[in-house]
């Protein structure tokens, strides 16, 4: 089943609010001014518990249908949030145990947000309680329109090793392995003596000399905390569901680590929200590689890979920040509206800005809202008035309409997990995916994100021209057998270095690398890290001289499969360092190294893939491109990210959505402009 | 009243003695060593706990009777020190609840030392008593001169978690608040659900996740500690008052962070002495930034804003570090000789140099004092003759002369502690403070700090043609209407970007910035921290660009304020960046930007601040100036930094009193050297 | 007693082999490939507890006695390891008092190695058990060669501070001092008041203000440490040799810090082991000093200083790397071979390459074996072949033969231990070091470490035409006399800066520098640290400038000592830097810095330490050289560390055993080449 959004035909503006944090004597003008903005759902509640109950089993709802008696008076909608990721100072006072801790078993204390653990039965307890109590004192007020579950789940923190959780894992564990023999071969506890004998010795990590452990049972203990999180979520979306209207969802807002965001909104939402705070690009410490806040557009293709259609729940509006860590830069003028943009490029169908106006105390201080302190109107809102009556006239021809995508890059839980705690590969995956990001973006190459798993039909490849197999240790029988049988009916797959040596447990099983993709094109006869002294790592590809860096496999090239490049660094300059194979009706690649961009280029290159709208259109580099169609009508998003006046070659007159002046078949966008454009 | 050392017209030599250290053998020869040297006064007994009080409860003075004894045969006056900083093990041990703590409760263990805490009864009790022994068998000792109590309170850590200072906090708060209601919205609790329900649930500092807290918490929090270290010295200085002769002053020394020396002085001690070490500028890891051991200039005058006049207790005179950390190269020749007179120029009247000799065994082996381990005569000894021979010669016209300052530098404890740890301020503070240093040192005006407080009087200020306000984010009405008070009788204030917007608890309330300062001269609509792929921001000013790092405020200059400089950086370029504004008889100006010593040169040229000598003396950027004025006598120090030889041009002919070298109206200074005119 | 191994003129080849990770099917493949391939000796056994103890008390080995069975069957002999890195989760679980601690006192858990103290009675029990009972089992089976003891002991991590440690540290000290006032005087207690009234009171390092300890603590704690896991290794070896044949030997395998390794191999073992991984010189975070993998070289002379012959246990042969951290690149083609002739050249007898087949799970993945997870030959069993066959053919010539050092670096554990902690001596060492071995394997001077201690007599150095001691600190009378000593009788001493001023017990002595040494030509009157904003230090030696970083000593020369250098920056220049004093026969030398290579170079020009080969072969920088020696015969390595093709030229006819090409005088090397030159 589709896990999307529903706006009836429209682009929804929203914004975050908390109504505890003012005196209710403003609620009436900022509800006011909201609507007058264009806003028509509002974000509530979701740190809010001692408002609901201030002490044990004290219910009180007074506050909050007040609010929610406000904002019907002003016609808008509200989402509200349970309140699970802040409990009460009463709560983890009385029940240290519902908090979260340090391996060395120090508890995280109250004063910050998200201190609690998921397996506490004491806290699933007064959580259920609270919820079921919310649900039926305020689910059939007109106001509200739908739910998210706590907030954030496993941001700031992604690990959890309080006393309940070690107890889960074992139940976990045993619910998985039944037998210790079984535990005991999964996490190849042989070595080093591991070997467990009793249940009661198998913990989560602990303290450990050298802070090292046996990476299967952390892999093991990812997979753990996930579904520890979508069991956590699944209890609260269960007992919304057994009181609230069937016309109000469900949905909360991600996205994390440590979580199988798939798998907790097919089971539990409506549909997954995302945060989307694109000048986390630009911050101090953020990586100089080029993507920025352009980077974002794939972090919304992630979200779109579960939702097609989905809601940005906090969308950034002004500088950033807390007290203690975090210093973003104001959106210059035009970010805040391009980047609502990029959301809805990406597949919001409804944006809801964070926060109404920026906090008076508290950590956030600096995570500023569409108000400022003074509560004056400013830039932020000029831009909000724009997205509000370009809404409403383009809502009705983008809202519902589906994004195109040329390609997909692959990715899974199973590797995501395994490859974090792997210094071998990560920096491959960082490295490659940055390269392969750039080469889509800046050649305009509409891509997805595509989750897969041993249930991954080739049908559901079939629509993408091109897979991208970035690094992926792991590799299935079954996830191989679905990618050859897309290769085989016409598709075409690129598979960087490390691919296929490991399995689901992380074992490197006794058989030449690739493993399951023998069908690939070659097998890995030699390898090497690259070293800090080393050469710099080189490739020539289509007779261009490319980097090639970290790490290089070396390719025994099957003898049906053809050289795409050679090594042109080291010793074995002159080698294979990439193998195409045709199979049936497709080809599959083996790129024997990290990607650079420049690599990723002609990667697509060979594979002729280019912007699906070059007929009409000429894009420069710096600015980026989303389609999206709806009933064979497609639309193009142009979206400059740059600081400067750009122009869009037109080889055929085109309609732009959004009126950026024409002249001489050029169409100009200004710094931070958006083009809407009417391919037909 | 005016809390400063009395020194009878003389400038003073002393020098830190370790009896303990040394074999009772070597007590004699190295006292008439030092008498013959010009030291008048040593430093003894701050650690020497065991030597008093070996076992619980039995006390034996008799050790240091023979020390004091020795002293008085060769004419030393002594000051002791109560040796509270180093808690015996016996105690220690069979009283755990003595220590300091880590926030996770952790506790720091002997081996160290201020490993203890301020609010433990039970180390009230012990060090009560040790001091009133001590008390009663010395101070009828006639080479008894003063008292220090304890050593560096604060130094090595100013955080303290024990469980003593867990409820001490709670205790204070209770004080403060008197209601919970009135912590929780003074803690603005309401905001991640934080509020408190029992004072029970309250508490300093403790671990979580992120290791970020409530802002206002930690704001009070410093002030707690802060108060704690001033109850702990004035229970000591209490104890001592109750048997000391008025003719024995009581000190300690200092400055250490999370204390509000100013307070801790008017309440408990006579004067305040500092411990001064320019050498820490030239360390492996100290900064860059062009005032190395000239930033203790600036040191000695936060120093004098306590003390008008006082001592430097120990005062560098070879290489320091310890074993585990610090590595300070050996001061070269003339070094020594210049701190000291650094300190003099800044208002010092006593000068005790650490130590006598240096340590044979422990942590501070390479804390080299005045002699090396072989206690041979040296270079160092070299210069502490001449120093003895100088400040007999210069001693009657210096000391009890007033240091005469054109400007001041605002600081208050309010910000100091907030901005510690909010990470949006604290890099502007850091650098606009340096960058002033360095305009008012090069500059050769005078400066002062002028702890700035709700009791502060215009009155108090009228004295400075110029204040600066760096970044001060808490202004409260009261201070702000002092300060227009300042202006309008003539005074001439500067403030930076991002003054006047919280409150005394760090709330950022619903007005527009700059809060009270609104007679400054603007609003400000816009702002923004300065990304690292930013465009370096930059200002015009008086038609010139200047660097304009690290934040931004975009203002609206009031209708009859004129715009002092523009913008020249960025889409904002243009805008005004600085305004003026008259005030009846008097000047504001808001600048807003962090600041670069290129911006502090032209603003201090915008209000004609210069050097008070330049009538008589040209001097070169790297000499250091400073002026002390007694019955009308004013006596310009002049302090070559630089490692080469210097001349000061003279306007006219002026006395040397330290007889360098005069040629063809230039006054010579070799390296590191010194000179001391009289201007008339 | 010399502690060598014994292999009867054979150079003999080994593995280490890890039955228990694969099904019990392959055991006799593998063993068959294994001794076709030439390997003659597996290790075996060290994790294995659980193989051999599955419950407590359970004792089985007969999964053993069938791998020692099928050894046999292909003639492989057995090196079996005590499994007492890694005790079982059984032990571990039941009694957490056996494993070692954080200084706070956190536990380190299960899930890694090397988790265990070495003073837990517990433990020490299950182990002796164990032991016997093993050695029982297993010593009789003919299969059996030797014994290894623990592995890697003091790897991972080299302190310990469990409750068992504390104890145990405090026995040591009341065996060491007897009474408190020694132990208050050698740790200079009274400094900061830390003296001791009860014995209960001491404690190994716990958590301080600033985590700093005192120094002389600090360096008995090592010591402590060291004679901890000398007298875990005793008890082994003491109850081994209760059961085992003597004609089996008894090993470990280092080398690792906080451990006298060569107290340790005296007194348990027969001869000392080494593992081998010189890619850690290649990998990221490894220094760019030019050393690389050519350190190994001095690594191997240091194990040589205990064990004139030894076996190298682990010796690298693939690419190294754990999944949490490390990532060795792989070996180049000729380096598996070139450093196991790094490894002959230096003295090893046996080369046992680490490990057969790379692991398939578990944390060493990524430590490759001669295998691949494919099992399939490869280029690393290629050149496995060819040892096998030149071994084969030299091994009688080179087994046994001694090497021949020109002159020793000296080392001692005093320093070793007291260095460490000492943040103003430390960075000399490491740095002068690198120097010095830069500048003997670049010169093709081939050098000895000697480890120095009160028992060293003259006649032990008398064979060194140099004796190099870069930085001591500590130089006991004893010491100190033994030079003289050597030297009087001719022989040349080079002592570094910061020589001589420490006693045993780190106390630095009322007495001029450099101490024990007033005999080497000169006294220090003045010395610095450089820090980051002075001059770059200079010396000009021999006519020539070079770098003399980090520290200077100002040194006054004796009446009949010759300035040999003297000093070029700072306010110093042209002061003696280094000094030459002629005593009967030979001379001593004082350089009052740390060493830069070209110092160095000018140091052993001064002293005329040249190759000794150099009337044969004209050797390049960028190739190792070694001698041993047998019967009279000397035979030259030549190990090529670069990438390139170089030559050797040959001043007359020589053979080379290896049949390297020879042309017009040349002896030519490939890359990564050895060549074996008999020069008779």
């Amino acid at each position: 089943m589709e896990k999307s959004i529903q706006t009836d035909g429209r682009l929804v503006l929203g914004v975050c609010y908390y109504p505890e944090h003012w005196d209710e004597s403003l609620w009436d003008s900022d509800m006011q001014r909201m609507a007058q903005h264009g806003i028509s759902v509002i974000r509530i509640g979701e740190f809010a518990w001692n408002l609901m109950e201030p002490r044990p089993g004290e219910f009180d709802f007074s506050f909050f249908l007040r609010v929610l008696d406000c904002a019907r008076r002003h016609g808008l909608g509200v989402i509200f949030g349970t309140p699970t990721a802040t409990p009460p100072a009463w709560l983890t006072q009385r029940y240290p145990e519902v908090l979260n801790a340090a391996p060395d078993g120090t508890l995280y204390r109250h004063g910050m947000r998200r201190h609690y653990n998921y397996n506490s039965a004491v806290y699933r307890r007064f959580c259920l309680r609270l919820i079921e109590r919310m649900a039926q004192a305020l689910c059939a007020h007109p106001a509200i329109v739908g739910w998210q579950i706590d907030n954030e789940l496993n941001c700031e923190i992604d690990v959890f090793y309080s006393s309940a959780d070690h107890d889960a894992f074992r139940r976990w564990l045993r619910e998985k392995y039944a037998t210790l023999d079984a535990l005991n071969a999964a996490w190849g506890t042989v070595f080093w003596n591991q070997t467990y004998t009793d249940w009661s010795q198998v913990c989560l990590t602990r303290p450990t000399v050298s802070g090292s452990n046996n990476p299967h049972a952390l892999l093991d203990e990812k997979r753990f905390i996930s579904d520890s999180a979508r069991s956590f979520c699944k209890m609260q979306a269960d007992a919304l569901r057994r009181y609230i209207p069937q016309s109000q969802f469900i949905t909360t807002n991600g996205l994390f680590n440590h979580l199988d965001n798939h798998g907790m909104t097919q089971e539990s939402l409506d549909f997954i929200s995302y945060d989307s705070y694109p000048m986390f690009g630009y911050q101090r410490g953020a990586q100089a590689d080029g993507l920025y806040d352009r980077r974002w557009a794939a972090n919304l293709a992630r979200v779109r890979s579960i939702s097609p259609h989905f809601m940005v729940m906090e969308q950034q509006s002004g500088p950033g920040g807390w007290t203690s860590k975090m210093v973003l830069p104001a959106p210059k003028p035009g970010q805040m509206r391009l980047w609502a943009y990029q959301s809805v490029a990406a597949g919001a169908d409804a944006v809801s800005f964070f926060r109404w106006r920026t906090a008076a105390f508290g950590t956030e201080i600096y995570w500023h809202g569409l108000l400022n302190y003074d509560s004056l109107d400013n830039r932020r809102i000029a831009e909000l008035d724009t997205l509000r009556d370009e809404f409403s006239a383009i809502g009705e021809r983008v809202a519902g309409s589906s994004f195109v995508a040329s390609c997909a890059i692959l990715r899974d839980y199973d590797n995501d997990f395994d490859t974090e705690e792997d210094q071998w590969v990560q920096p491959l995956t960082r490295h490659s995916e940055t390269a392969w990001l750039l080469a889509l973006e800046r050649s305009h190459v509409p891509y997805d994100f595509f989750n897969l798993t041993d249930d991954t039909r080739p049908e559901e490849l079939a629509g993408y021209e091109l897979l991208i197999c970035p690094h992926a240790p792991i590799m299935t029988q079954k996830r191989a057998d679905a990618l050859e049988a897309y290769v085989r009916r016409g598709g075409k797959v690129i598979f960087g270095a490390r691919t296929g040596y490991k399995d689901l447990q992380g074992h490197c099983p006794m058989a030449p690398m690739p493993g399951a993709l023998a069908w690939a094109g070659c097998t890995i006869h030699d390898f090497t890290q690259l070293g800090p002294f080393d050469p710099a790592g080189r490739v020539l590809i289509n007779g261009r001289e490319v980097e090639a860096p970290l790490f290089h496999d070396l390719l025994t090239p099957a003898q049906d499969a053809r050289v795409l490049a050679t090594f042109a660094s080291d010793w074995y300059a002159g080698a294979p360092a990439a193998v195409l194979r045709e199979l049936d009706l497709g080809w599959a690649c083996y790129y024997g190294a990290a990607l650079s961009e420049d690599a990723a280029y002609e990667l697509l290159n060979t594979f002729a893939l280019h912007c699906p709208a070059d007929d009409a259109l000429i894009i420069p580099a710096e600015v980026g491109f989303a389609l999206r169609e709806k009933d064979g009508h497609r639309l193009a998003f142009l979206l400059n990210y740059s600081a400067g006046e750009v122009s869009v070659g037109l080889c055929r007159p085109v309609k732009d959505l959004l009126n950026n002046p024409v002249q001489d078949d050029r169409l100009f966008l200004p710094a931070y402009g958006v083009a809407l454009v009417e391919l037909t």
